[in-house]
C-alpha cells in the first residue's frame, strides 16, 4: 500500500483543527466523518478542547494512542507546516490539507507550500492539497467522507476529480440532486504532491469506479496524462470539463501554425487522441456521467425516439442529427408489430408520437417492440405529463417495456422536477432521467464519439530511417544565428534529411546559373528572390512561376533582381548578395500546409491544413499532440471539413494519402529529435495523386536555445 | 372589440363540460378560472349536474341567463360542433375548444374541424384550438386562467404562445419554477381559426406584454408572419423555439440551391429577417426570456464577470468568447478603483476572480465599481456558496451593487436549489438567477444578435426598371416544353432581361461561325458543348476556355463535335444539332453562385455563395427569404464565412459589392414577378473588382406550371 491507498482507504483517521463550533470547516468535516459511519477509529486533535462529538479529542497528534494513517489538516495556513511535521514524526501515510491561503495567493503562501512538500518528502507522507475540498471514498468497507460539504456522496461507480475546491460543494450538491452516486471523490487543489495523474492511475484498477470525472483548469504533466489516460479509456470512460479555453489570450505567434493555434487546441487534441469526452460544462459533465454509470454504451448511432408529445420528440430529432446522429423510420417487422401494439395509432414514424393522452400501457407496448430492433442503437422516451395521467406509472411502465434490453435508455420526463416520484423510481432502477430532450441527444452524441474511439485501431509509433546528422548540423547552424528562423533550401533540406519529400532546387546568383540550374532540374521552374528578410515573397512580386524556356528563366531572373534591387528591401541586410531560388514546379497537387508550433503545457503540436484560403479565413486546420501515432495522423487529415477535396472531387483523382501520412509522422519523428524546433511551417506541402508527386514546396523553421 | 379581444378579455365564460370530478379536465379548468379569481361570472354547463363548485351549473349554454363572451369546451370531440352551434346561438363572442381527436388525428377529425369552422364563420364566433390547452390572461383586470395545469401562471410581462397543447403544462410548470411572470399565455393547437399571427398582431400594442415567446411546429402563413414579426420586434422582443429542423428530410432537389436548403433554412431565413430570436430547446426560450423580461437589452458585446470561484469564470470566458461576445480585462481607473475596493486582492482581470471566501462585502464592492465603466455592456455575477458564506446576503450585496445600472445584469448560483431564499430574493427584484455560467453566456449571446438587428437601419425595397416582357416570353416559351428547364443562352437572356449583367454570347454551329462570334464578342472566348442533356459540361470535356486566337476557336470547335459525336450523348435528343455556345472570357474575379429555390411554405428563398468547393464541400452558403429588401441582400453576402475573400485578402482587390448585392436584389425582383420559377441557379457569377466586369456566366432556371 502507498500513501495514495492509505488516503482512500485509511483504517485511522486524525482530524485536525477539529471543532465542535457550528459553521466552522473542523466541525463540518468531523460531522460528516461520523455521520457517513467511517469504518475506521477517528481521533480529533485541537489544543483547545477535550471532546468534541463526544469523542476524546487530543493536544495534538503525537498524543494520539494509535497508528494513525490519514491526517485531515483544517487549521489557519502558517501553522500547517508544523502540524504536517508532527504528522511525520507520527508515522502518517497521507495528509489532506483542506488549509487555503497558499500557492494560490502567491508571496509567503508560495514559501509555505514549498515547506510542506519538502517536509512531505522528508517523511515519505503523500499529501492531497493544500486548498482543496477534501475525499470521499463510499465503499462500504471504508465509508469516508471528509470534506465540508452539506451534501453527502450517494455511492456509485463513478469516480470524481476536482482541481477547484471552490466547485466541490457546488458539484456534490449537483450530484445529489440528480441522484448520481460516487466511488470515490477526491479535490486536489493545489496538487502540490498527488496530481490527477495519480489518481487515474490508483483507480485504472479500483473494481468499484467505472466511470471518471474530471474538472480541471491546467495540466501539470500532459504526458503523463497522455500515458495513463490512453490506458483507462479502454476500458473505463473519461468525461472531462477543462475550464480556460481563451485564458491564454492571444499569443504573438510568429508562423501560422503558431496563429491558428490561439485556442487551447493543445486540450482538445490530447483528449482527442486520449479518447476523453471532452465536455463544456458542469451540467454536460453530469449529464454524461448519468448515462455511462447506468447504462451499456451503444454499438452506433441510430436512435429510436418513443414520446407522447411531438414538439419535444422533433426538437431531440433536431438536435441529434444536427450532431450527425440517426434517427431513421421503423421500419418492417417492427413497424408491423408497433401498428398491431398501438391499434388506433393512426402513423408510426421514429420519433413516435404515441399523442398526449398515452398513458404506461402505450409506452411499454411500444417499448417492448422497439427493443428488439436491431436496427437502433439507443432509445430515448419522452414523457410530457398531462395533468390526468399517472407519472409512476408511466415510470414502472417504461422500465417493464425496455426490460433486459442491451441498448442504451434515456429518458425525458418534461416539466417534472426532479425528486418526483416517476422520476426517482427510473433513476433507482438505472434508467436516467432528463429535463429536456436536448439533454439526452448531446449525451449520446458524445458517448458516441467515445465509442468511436474504442472501435479504431491500436494507433502505432513508426520509426523511420533517416539522416540525423545532417538535420543537425542545418539546425545547429541557425541556432548560431541571431535569427533563430531556417528558410528556402536549408528549411527544405532538413526535411529531405528526414525523407520528406521536397522539390529539387538550387540557388543561383546569375542569370547564367539560373538557366543552367532549370536546365538540371527540369522545366517548368520557379524562380524565387533568395532573402529572408522578404517573408511573404508573392505579394512583393517576388516569384515567377511556370518558367518554360531558358528564355524565360533569364527575362524572370532579370526582372526580379531590377524589382528587388529597386525596393532596397533586399539590400538592406547589407553585405548579403542578391541570389535567386530556382525550383522544380509542382502542380496538378492541392497545396497543404503542414506545420508544427510549440504549446507551452503540451510541448509540440503538430498541424494540417489546406493551403491558402482554408488556412487563412476558413482556419479548417487540425491539430495532434507530438508523438503522433499512424492512427493520430489518420485522423488528422480525416478531421478536416475540406477533406474530400483529398479524396477526390468531381473527377480529380485522390491525393496520395500514404505519402501526406507518412509526412506528418516523419516531422513528428524530426520534432521528436530535436526540442530546439520550435516551430514548423511547410507551406505549401503539394499533395498530388502520383505516388513520388507530393512535395514540400516552402519551409520555414524557427529554432531557440533550451 | 373583436372576437380575440372577446377570448382575452371576457367579462363572462362559460365552461362547457364543467364536472366535479378530481382528475378530470372539466374539473380542472373550472377550478383554476376560479382560484385565480376570475374578475367577471363564470357559468358552468353540464347537464348531468346543477351544481359544481357551489355554482349553479346549467344543461346547456342556452340557459345561461346572462351574456357569455367566452365558452370554454371540454368535452369528448363528437359532440363539440353542436355545442358551438349552440354558443353561437347564444350570441358568445370566442370559444376555447380544449377537445382532442380533430385534423391531428386525421379522418373523422378532419371533417368535425371543418364543421367547427364553418359554424365559427357562421356565427362570426373567434375560435382558438380544437386541441389546445387553454388561455391565459394574468391583467388584475381580468385575471384568467382557462388551462388545465396543475401549475399556475405568476403575473409578468412575457407573452407565450404554444403550438403544442401537450407541452403546455411542462411549459406552465417550468416558468412557475424558474419565477417568470406572463402577461397572457395562448395554447392555439391546431389553429383551425386563430394563428400565431392573430395573437401576436394582437399583442402588438398590449401595454403588458413586453417580451413574446414562441413555440411552434409549423408555419400557417409566413408572409404574414413576416410583416407582423418585422414590426413588432422593433419594441418587442419576440424569441421563438421551433421544432422539426430535420422533419421534411432530403428532398429530390435538381438544382444546387435547392440541395443546399435542405434543412429547414427558411426558418432561420425568415427569422433572421424579422428580428425574431431563434433558440434551439425550451430550456434556452425561458433563459433568454427570463432576461430580457428583466433587465435592459445590452449596448454592446462586452461582458463583465465578477465570480467567487475562477473555474466557473473561465468556463463562463470560453462560452462567451466562443460565440463571438467581448471578455476585455479591466483597465485604468476601473482597475484602480478595483485593487483599492478589493484590498488585499492580488490580481485584477476579467472575469474578477474574488476567490472563494468572498462573502457580499466584496461582491458589492466590486459590482459597485464595475457598474460604473463604460466599457462593459453587461454584467454577469458568478456565486459558487461555501458553507461559510450566508448566501442571501450575498445576494442583497449583489443587488446593492448593481444599484441602478443600465447594464443588462444576470447571476448565476452554482450549485444552489431552484427556490433557495437567495435565488428567490434575486428573482423577486428582477435579477434572473441561472444555475450555470453557460446559460448566461449563451442568452447574453442571442440578446446581442437581437441588438445588432435592431441597430440595423430599416430596409428598403427596391424597384428596378426591367423588360419584363422579354423575360416573360422566354418563361412561357419554356412552360410549354415537357422540361421546364431553361439553360445556356436563353437563362442568360432571362437575367439580362431583369439588367443583371451577363456575359455576350452566341451559339452557333460551324466553325466559321465560331470564329466570326469570337470575333465580335472579343478574345479571349470560351466555347461551350449547347445541349441540355448534358449538365456538368466540365466532367465531359465539353468546354474549352482561354481560347485567344482563330486557330484555336477552330481547333476547340473541331474537338468538341468529335467529342460530343462519338459519345452519342449530345445526338441521342434525336433533330437536334450540334451547336456551341461562344462566350465571352470573364477572368480575375472569384466565382459565386446566386441561385433561388422555393420551399413549400416559405415560397422563394433567395441563395448567395461563393462558387466550386465552397458551395460543395463546406456549403459555406446563405439563405434569405424573397422579397429581400437591400439590407437582407447586405446580411446576405456578409454572413458567408469566405466574405473576407471578397472584401481583398492578401493584395486582392476587394470585389464591386454593389453590383453583386443589386444583381441579388434584381434576381428577388424577378422571382416576385414570375411565381412560375421554381428554381434558379447562376453558377457562376464572376464578381470583379471593377465596375462593370462582374457577369453572370452560366445560368439555369427550372419552370412550372401553378
Amino acid at each position: 500500500m502507498d500513501g495514495i491507498e492509505y488516503i482512500f482507504r485509511p483504517k485511522s483517521v486524525a482530524m485536525i483543527g477539529a471543532s465542535p463550533r457550528k459553521g466552522t470547516i473542523g466541525r463540518e468535516i468531523l460531522h460528516n466523518v461520523i455521520i457517513n459511519e467511517f469504518n475506521g477509529k477517528v481521533f480529533p486533535v485541537n489544543p483547545k478542547y477535550g471532546v468534541i462529538h463526544s469523542i476524546k479529542c487530543y493536544s495534538t497528534i503525537l498524543d494520539v494512542p494509535d497508528a494513525v494513517d490519514l491526517a485531515i489538516i483544517a487549521i489557519p495556513r502558517d501553522g500547517v507546516p508544523d502540524v504536517a511535521e508532527k504528522c511525520g514524526q507520527k508515522g502518517v501515510r497521507g495528509i489532506v490539507v483542506i488549509s487555503a491561503g497558499f500557492k494560490e495567493v502567491g508571496g509567503r503562501g508560495i514559501e509555505l507550500e514549498d515547506r510542506l512538500i519538502e517536509i512531505c518528502r522528508r517523511y515519505r507522507m503523500r499529501m492531497i492539497g493544500p486548498n482543496c475540498f477534501g475525499v470521499v471514498n463510499t465503499d462500504p468497507d471504508i465509508s469516508l467522507n471528509c470534506t465540508f460539504g452539506k451534501t453527502g456522496a450517494l455511492p456509485g461507480r463513478v469516480g470524481f476529480i476536482s482541481q477547484s475546491g471552490a466547485l466541490g460543494e457546488a458539484i456534490m450538491n449537483h450530484a445529489h440532486q440528480l441522484g448520481l452516486g460516487f466511488s470515490m471523490v477526491a479535490s486536489i487543489g493545489n496538487k502540490a504532491d498527488i496530481s490527477a495523474n495519480n489518481i487515474l492511475d490508483f483507480w485504472k484498477d479500483d473494481p468499484r469506479t467505472e466511470v471518471i470525472l474530471l474538472y480541471l483548469e491546467n495540466f501539470g504533466n500532459p504526458r503523463n496524462f497522455t500515458k495513463i489516460a490512453r490506458e483507462i479509456t479502454r476500458t473505463k470512460p473519461i468525461v472531462a470539463v477543462k475550464a480556460g479555453r481563451t485564458s491564454q489570450g492571444a499569443k504573438a505567434a510568429s508562423s501560422h501554425t503558431g496563429a491558428l493555434a490561439e485556442l487551447d487546441v493543445g486540450v482538445d487534441a490530447l483528449f482527442d487522441q486520449c479518447g476523453v469526452m471532452r465536455v463544456s460544462s458542469v451540467e454536460e459533465l453530469f449529464d454524461v456521467a448519468s448515462a455511462l454509470a447506468n447504462q451499456p454504451i451503444p454499438r452506433g448511432k441510430r436512435v429510436a425516439i418513443v414520446s407522447n408529445a411531438g414538439g419535444p420528440a422533433l426538437l431531440a430529432t433536431d438536435a441529434l442529427v444536427g450532431m450527425g446522429m440517426e434517427v431513421a423510420p421503423y421500419t418492417g417487422e417492427t413497424k408491423r408489430q408497433l401498428k398491431r401494439a398501438l391499434s388506433g395509432q393512426g402513423t408510426v414514424n421514429n420519433p413516435l408520437d404515441l399523442v398526449a393522452g398515452a398513458g404506461g400501457k402505450k409506452f411499454k407496448a411500444a417499448l417492448k417492440v422497439v427493443k428488439e430492433d436491431k436496427n437502433y442503437d439507443s432509445i430515448m422516451t419522452i414523457f410530457v405529463p398531462p395533468v390526468t395521467i399517472d407519472q409512476l406509472e408511466v415510470a414502472s411502465s417504461i422500465l417493464e417495456g425496455v426490460k433486459d434490453t442491451d441498448k442504451m435508455v434515456l429518458a425525458c420526463f418534461m416539466g417534472t422536477e426532479e425528486g418526483s416520484d416517476a422520476v426517482n423510481f427510473l433513476k433507482q432502477n438505472r434508467i436516467p432521467v432528463y429535463q429536456f430532450p436536448e439533454a439526452i441527444a448531446k449525451t449520446l452524441y458524445l458517448i458516441d464519439s467515445y465509442r468511436q474511439w474504442l472501435e479504431r485501431p491500436l494507433g502505432k509509433f513508426r520509426s523511420f530511417s533517416v539522416n540525423r546528422a545532417a538535420a543537425q548540423k542545418i539546425l545547429e547552424g541557425a541556432l548560431e544565428t541571431s535569427e533563430g528562423a531556417i528558410i528556402g533550401e536549408k528549411a527544405l533540406d532538413v526535411l529531405a534529411a528526414y525523407g520528406i519529400p521536397v522539390t529539387k532546387n538550387e540557388i543561383v546568383s546569375s542569370e547564367k546559373d539560373a538557366v543552367s540550374a532549370a536546365e538540371r532540374i527540369g522545366f517548368p521552374v520557379v524562380l524565387k528572390v533568395n532573402t529572408p528578410v522578404i517573408l511573404h515573397k508573392t505579394e512583393i512580386g517576388g516569384v515567377k512561376v511556370d518558367l518554360r524556356t531558358p528564355r524565360e528563366v533569364k527575362t524572370a531572373f532579370a526582372s526580379l533582381k531590377k524589382k528587388i534591387t529597386a525596393s532596397k528591401r533586399g539590400t538592406a541586410r547589407g553585405r548579403e548578395k542578391f541570389s535567386v531560388f530556382v525550383q522544380e514546379m509542382v502542380s496538378g497537387g492541392i497545396e497543404t500546409v503542414i506545420g508544427m508550433t510549440t504549446d507551452p503545457s503540451f510541448g509540440p503540436l503538430l498541424m494540417f491544413g489546406l493551403g491558402g484560403i482554408y488556412v487563412e479565413i476558413l482556419k479548417d486546420v487540425s491539430f495532434g499532440i507530438n508523438p503522433l501515432n499512424d492512427n493520430d495522423a489518420d485522423e488528422m487529415i480525416k478531421n478536416l471539413k475540406s477533406y474530400p477535396l483529398l479524396t477526390g472531387f468531381r473527377g480529380t483523382e485522390p491525393v496520395d494519402m500514404p505519402t501526406l501520412k507518412e509526412s506528418l509522422l516523419r516531422l513528428s519523428q524530426l520534432v521528436s529529435d530535436f526540442d530546439v524546433i520550435s516551430e514548423v511551417d511547410i507551406n505549401p506541402f503539394i499533395a498530388c495523386p502520383k505516388k513520388g508527386d507530393s512535395k514540400a514546396v516552402d519551409a520555414r523553421f524557427i529554432v531557440k536555445k533550451l
